[in-house]
């Protein structure tokens, strides 16, 4: 499918501010692919579409986790965590979109995990700090990232495991581990030890 | 052994503040356990025990998780979650302790786990809670405890979450899995759903 009929297929999918917000991470995610060095086509195209099921029912969600047999556990967690895998499993189906690069970007945006790509931080990061975004530490997180996209990822994984914890709410094991290993990484590029 | 002889071998292992810290975990351990229906001789000497490697040099510490085979992961996080798994294989060794109870309750008593037992969480708990302890949140931890040991221990994990956050440290994923299993352990308790 061409780029502007993706483009039309999403929109439908959601509210005007949703919209807004989608066209946020696509311009953000293109931006961090050109400052580090990852494909800013793939970058375009992983950002149309994280949020594709973001306005789907839950039971609807619920239905595809199911009936791809996604990790069940996801069930177990907060419903915000369902729409990534699921738009990256809907993704390959419904437009033949089959990079695998760019399926994860879109599966893991809101979890994270252990030993994310380029474009999979990317994604994730333009989700927290997009020019629409504004919570308490997204100036920091948009500063981090012209430094170090490890560094500004942790901040915004630090907002989102705050937000939880004051809430009362559980914290998905996934993106525990997902900081701690970029936590890792730059102790490694950074030649440090702990 | 009898108890003033491990009293004085505890008390030998420490400097005085951190023998003070022993006996008001064992003083808070043997109250939460006359409130919350566990066996007080138990948490005693749990709580006599927990901190028994504590001021060992790390590397003994660590000598002692790679001879014991502990869990090679430990070594990857905080060094401070080494001693209760190390006391755990100690006293075993040194003082012929087995009861199951008692060696989960000193081993855990740091990182916590999933399905603690009311011995486990006791020690834990105590462990935040001790009346020489002063940190921001420990007054509504020790305000909770009055209520459910399972919130006030919640609230324990969430100020040690926080504070490793707040210094860019990793988090032991059992502490975000012992944390999670207790806020499910209060929604089945209160008949409530997700």
């Amino acid at each position: 499918m061409k780029r502007d009929k993706l483009v039309q297929a999403v929109q439908q999918q959601m509210p005007e501010k949703r919209w807004l917000h989608t066209l946020g991470v696509m311009e953000t995610s293109v931006a961090l692919a050109n400052q580090f060095g990852a494909d800013p086509v793939k970058a375009d195209l992983a950002a149309l579409l994280h949020d594709y099921c973001k306005y789907w029912s839950i039971e609807r969600q619920k239905e595809w986790v199911i009936k791809e047999q996604l990790p069940v556990e996801l069930l177990l967690y907060d419903k915000q965590l369902w729409h990534g895998p699921v738009a990256a499993e809907l993704v390959q189906q419904e437009f033949s979109i089959h990079d695998e690069d760019v399926i994860n970007a879109i599966r893991y945006h809101t979890s994270g995990r252990t030993n994310m790509s380029m474009l999979e931080k990317i994604v994730c990061l333009a989700d927290y700090m997009e020019p629409g975004r504004d919570f308490p530490g997204v100036e920091k997180i948009r500063e981090l990232s012209k430094e170090s996209i490890e560094k500004a990822l942790i901040a915004g994984f630090d907002s989102t495991i705050c937000f939880l914890i004051s809430k009362g709410k559980k914290v998905f094991p996934l993106t525990i581990e997902s900081r701690n290993f970029l936590i890792d990484e730059i102790k490694k590029y950074e030649g440090g030890i702990e």
